[in-house]
Order: structure tokens, then C-alpha cells, then sequence
């Protein structure tokens, strides 16, 4: 089994648990929370595929992401007490995925002969669109939009896989640099509560 | 006339009904209730063929289904208060097109030689995904995932499709057992009030 | 250059500009309010091209659209309080996207040989989904459901090409006149405060 598997296996297992204790917090029912745990896991690489043209999506020709999904749901279930009292322990889960996400993503662009830019772009889209999904399905406003530098980390991320891929460094090296730059990142905003600035306007109704 | 076109007709024209009154319920202008019973009535076929790349997708080809879906809603529109008062016979149109729309999906998955828990999956998501846009749109949590058994209906449903197809039984019955398992586990649920079980957990941001 | 490309540009501008209002005015950090314009700027076209399976779509084949968007948020940010002073004149630059992203919505259903009814919807949904997503991903119902006739202007305007099309005019000619009827209709109704009717029913829960 390859190292990229071993870290898409462990990215898959931390967003579908993620999306099923998000689920479960919002009262959903066990079937809300199935599918809220699938498309967290599986939404950023359903809409890289789509957007590549790459159908049927990967999931489909793939199945075991699906029997992952399925399984970790599951247990995310039993031991949601156990769960939401390791949030904290979670999050390193959570940032090995979006870095594995990153990679593919970055890496799809890439091998279509895909301009860098629009690559970084698929690369922090995979990371970050299962959790878009899954907090507008939620009824909130998406997370990455508000809180920490998320998406952020990941645009890093695949700008370092580009440059190294470019530089022409062994596959393995460049998966482990772009995650332990993505996960870097995410570490240090966290530890430190380093935040985005955002730029509020008044909405202007009142002049219209 | 082939029997799945009369229920993929009645199915279309349910859905769009379900999508106009919803949409006049929140008060949307004109248009706002025409996109929201489109939206409602093919988004679900919309998934299915984005997903497997069968494009362009098939209202795209296929015109009837915005014909039929034009005058449905001007007729929803000029009914509204009859239609109100007759909500739940209502249910069983809708209920019939989840059925049928589940079989669109899942034979979709079983003619591209997908694994059977994809095909299921697929035949899953084009009977409900209608129904996710519409309230998505309209700025509620989808109503599949808060209420009864919904989208287990389909995924029973189409269970029932890929054995019955396993065994190889003629296709008319096929179409009539998938639809009539959607069609009765609807009926027994919404009469005896059966839901599926939530597992409630705090967001635990207390701790964070 | 051609003219259709000034205007493609200029579209492209305006509507980025109005994702990065919104943005602000909705309290998102930076890189939010690069999503919110980039999504609402290249929404339409993207739906456009997923759904007809011309795939990569064109912001991943023509990067310009990317350094466009991104130059224009970040001037956006720049000059927000200037901006939002500005939104009346802004509003010309809108209408002119939803103008230019029309036509070529329903250009490329001509160009596929799609009905026109269907290159008809194609034109409507490029030139506003843009702005539904805008409004789903910042948790409102979509201001077009709900506000004057705005993807009613995108239909007429689609219906004139068509004809005009199958009259067999000059490209030019073409690309204008659609233009102008989109930017006409859009200035009488907000000039005069036309808004399409809504019909409201209760949603009956009182009696299931």
C-alpha cells in the first residue's frame, strides 16, 4: 500500500467524522448523519472530478471510499461521547485530510497540463468543498469563511507542491512536504489564534 | 407510451408541484416558484448525469421535461388553494416520483457497469437530490434529513432493483416491485409515524 | 480584441465586485471574500459548462478570468467605502455581466444545437447563478427569487438572441441588441419599481 493511500484512507476516515459529529450535533437523524459524513468526506473530490471532467467520479469507480465512509460514520456514532470530548486530537486528523485532499487535487491540475494557478485552485478546492458542502447543507455559513486561516493552508500547500514539482523531486518527498506544509501552517494558526483580516462595509441599503 | 414514461410524467409533474408550492409558501415572485419546481423536479436527474458524465444532461436532450414542467407549475399556481387543502393526496405523487426517480438513477449505475452500492447510491441521490436544492434554496435544512424516512425509502428501493435485476426478471416488473417498495415503506411510515433515530452530541465548544 | 470579449470582461469585473461586497458587508475574512468574488463571477459560466460536459470548464483553460477576478477583489477591498457610495453606478456594471453572461449561456446552446427553449434556460442560468450561489454560501435566500425581475430580463434577452439568430444578423449586431435588452429592461423595472407577482399559501401544516 502506497504512502498516498495510507494518508487518503486516514483523510477520508477524519472528514466523514467530522461531518457525522457536525451532523449529529445539529439533531439530525441517522440517515442526515450518513449523508452529511459522505459529502464532508467526498465532496471536494466529487467537484474536482466534475470540473476536470473526470466521470464517472472517483468514488463511484472506487468503492472503497464509500465502505470507508460507511464504517467510520458508524463508529463515529457509538463513540460520540468519546468523539466530541477528543475535538482537540480530532484536529490533527482533520489537517492530514485537508493536506491529502490538497495533493490530489493540485496534482489532477498538474498532470491535465493544467496552468499552476488554476492547480492551486483544484488543490484548495478538493481540500476545503466537503466542508462548504456540508455547512451550507447545515444551514450555516461554510466555516472557511469565517474562522482561521483554513483554505489558506491549503493554497500554501499546493503553491509548495508546484514549485517542488516543477524543482522535479521524488514523489514521496513532494506528498510529504505539501501535508507537513499544510499541517504546519494549520498548527501554528491555531496555536497562536492567528486569524484573516476581514474589511466590513455597511451593506448600503439605507443609500439605495 | 412505455409504463416508466407515464411514471417518470407523474413523477416530474409531482415533484414540480411539491417544488411551486414550497416556493409560494416563502413568498418567492413568479419566477423564483418556476426555478424552485425545476430546480425541484430535475435536479435529482441533473446529480445523476453530472455525476456519471452523461452530457449534455437530459432535459437538455429530452424538452418534454420542460414543457411538462412549465405547465405544471402555471396550473400549481392558478390551483394553489385546492392544492393546499389536498396535500396529502399530494404525497402519493410524490411519493411515486422519489419511486420512480430512484429507478432512473440506480439503472443509470447498473448500465455503466457500476458496483451495485454505487448504483444504489445513485438511485438514492436522483430521487432526493430534487428535494435538497429546493430547500437548500430556500434556506432550510433539508427535509430529508429531519424528517421520517425518506431517502431510506430509496435506498431499500433500490436495493430491491439490483437483486430483482441479478435474478434477471423482466423489466416492467422490475420497474412495478422497485416503485411499489418505495411506494409502501413511504405509506407505512407516514401512518405510523416511524422515524429514524438522532443522536444528539453538544457542538462541545466549551471545551474547544 | 473583440467587442464580446471587452464586454466578457467587463461582466466579469462587475459581478466580481459584487461577491466582494457582499463578502465584506457579510463580515467574511479576505480569503472569503476572494471565494464570494471568484464564485459569483465564474458561478454561471462554470454551471454552463458542467452541465453541457464542456469540461475542464473555461476558467481552468483561460487563466485570465482568474487574474482578472483576483485583481479586481483585491482593488474591491482597496476601495470598498468608495465603492458602496458607488453601488448606483455599480449597478450598470451588473446588469452589463448579466448581459454578456447571457449571451454566452445561450450561445453555447446554440452552438450545440440544443432546442432554443434550452439554450434559452442555459443563457438565464449563466447570467444569474453566479449570484444564487453568492446568496446560498452567505445563508440568504437568493435575491433573485425574491427582488424585481432580474433573470426575467436574462430570459427576454436570451428569446431576442435566438430570434435574432435565426434571422441571421451580424455577431456584433447580435451581441449588442441581446446586451441592450437585458440593460434595458433591467433599468425601466428598477426605475420604476416593477416586481413580478408572488402568490401566497399558507403551508398547510395546521391541517396534516
Amino acid at each position: 500500500m502506497s504512502l498516498f493511500l495510507v494518508l487518503d484512507i486516514l483523510g477520508t476516515i477524519a472528514f466523514a467524522t467530522s461531518g457525522a459529529l457536525t451532523a449529529m450535533h445539529k439533531k439530525l437523524d441517522i440517515f442526515g448523519i450518513f449523508i452529511i459524513g459522505f459529502v464532508t468526506a467526498i465532496g471536494g473530490g466529487t467537484l474536482r472530478d466534475v470540473l476536470t471532467g473526470s466521470t464517472p467520479v472517483i468514488w463511484m469507480e472506487q468503492t472503497f471510499y464509500i465502505y470507508t465512509i460507511g464504517v467510520t460514520v458508524l463508529l463515529a456514532i457509538f463513540f460520540r461521547r468519546y468523539l466530541n470530548r477528543l475535538r482537540k486530537s480530532l484536529f490533527l486528523f482533520d489537517t492530514i485530510g485537508l493536506g491529502v485532499f490538497t495533493i490530489t487535487g493540485v496534482e489532477t491540475g498538474v498532470q491535465n497540463g493544467l496552468d499552476p494557478i488554476v492547480s492551486i485552485a483544484l488543490g484548495a478546492m478538493t481540500g476545503t468543498f466537503g466542508g462548504v458542502i456540508r455547512d451550507t447543507l447545515c444551514n450555516e455559513i461554510p466555516v472557511i469563511f469565517r474562522k482561521e486561516i483554513y483554505a489558506t493552508a491549503c493554497i500554501i500547500g499546493a503553491l509548495a507542491y508546484v514549485i517542488l514539482y516543477n524543482v522535479g523531486v521524488n514523489r514521496d518527498f513532494l506528498y510529504i512536504a505539501t501535508s507537513l506544509t499544510v499541517i504546519t501552517i494549520r498548527l501554528i494558526v491555531v496555536r497562536y489564534h492567528i486569524s484573516l483580516p476581514s474589511f466590513y462595509v455597511s451593506n448600503g441599503n439605507e443609500e439605495e
